[in-house]
């Protein structure tokens, strides 16, 4: 406690006295200390498209629709900082948001992450005409399967929430379907689980790509 | 209600009525009736290989070692269902076991599934007799990568749990330890989205193997 009273004089953070009850009204789980932090940091979906072209790759976002679980929506986040998507896109309402619990659940990748909030359909029109492929996960039989679409180039990947999917707007602005294939008797899988798999069929695409572009880039050079 | 009563008569189930509070006791979310079932009914190791030669298939197992949390067990058996493994092996102490949540998170997969409890080491090295490869997911940097990886022969895919990964003894006794790509900050995945990406992976090789060994029996027929 002394080390976090001094650390906070130092970073000049204001020091508060207050009764035990206010702490335990904020989180059961305190121990005697809590930090007054501001609103996460949204930004824009033209960050996230800055981010891809600074590092060179083509752009890689993850969209997910109304997303209601914290828990799934804190893994999936997880999983889309350890593959290395450049950003996530959240609509405005009706999902689940980036509170303490999420932060939590994705294992602090939210403070690594750029994360944007916005009208789904507006924006996956603006990264259409900015070049990217709008993929939406969708466990029906007509969509296609993982081998029949194209992963690795400028990439949305639309995920639905646990209960119905994608909304039928979002649903409608995808340019391609992708089914994740199943062979047992439950007929689906967890939403973050369904969400991660996608996105790590992105990552191997994606490598593979980059692999055969060093191979032709050093046959170049030889 | 009354037509629960009804059906109970006919499978000759014994009614009875309790004050309130009991059932509360059991669960605060019930709807004014409850089921007294038996426990879950646990399998031996041989029914699973015993599934795999029935199915024609490589025998594929999946392992657990002392995962904690009912939601990541619950969920990791839905993905296992899903993907079409012939069973899987919990420990009998220090691990989460099939209760009603787990049942829940598992999306009643664990009512299709075979399950069995044993000594890890002790049915691992029955699994090595009956000539399946055990492959542990662990994500230190010495660990192969999935494409140094054979999954598609007999098999059994080791999980650790969620803070520690396995417990030394059950890696040591694994022939090859199996990582999954990362390339973020965060420096693990949820242990259940690890091992359903593992799974997965799996699939994907078992699911070619089949492909060429029915192109190599068509080939063979013309």
């Amino acid at each position: 406690m002394a080390e976090i009273i001094r650390l906070g004089s130092v970073q000049k953070i204001p020091l508060e006295k207050v009764p035990r009850g206010r702490l335990d009204g904020i989180n059961s789980g305190h121990q005697g200390v809590a930090l007054e932090a501001g609103c996460y940091p949204y930004i824009t979906y033209a960050d996230i498209l800055d981010l891809a072209e600074q590092y060179k790759e083509p752009p890689w976002i993850l969209i997910l629709d109304t997303m209601q679980d914290p828990q799934n929506l804190g893994t999936l986040l997880r999983t889309a900082e350890v593959v290395g998507v450049h950003g996530v896109l959240l609509p405005y309402r009706h999902s689940a948001t980036i509170t303490p619990a999420v932060v939590n659940a994705s294992s602090g990748a939210t403070e690594h992450l750029l994360i944007t909030q916005g009208n789904l359909a507006q924006v996956i029109g603006l990264l259409k005409e900015a070049g990217l492929w709008i993929i939406g996960l969708d466990n029906r039989l007509e969509a296609s399967l993982p081998e029949q679409v194209h992963l690795d180039g400028p990439l949305a990947l639309v995920v639905g929430n646990e209960g119905q999917g994608m909304r039928s707007l979002v649903r409608k602005s995808c340019d391609q379907l992708l089914r994740i294939p199943m062979r047992g008797k439950v007929e689906s899988l967890n939403a973050s689980v369904a969400g991660s798999i996608a996105l790590y069929m992105a990552m191997q695409a994606r490598n593979n790509l980059e692999a055969q572009v060093k191979s032709i880039d050093s046959s170049l050079e030889n």
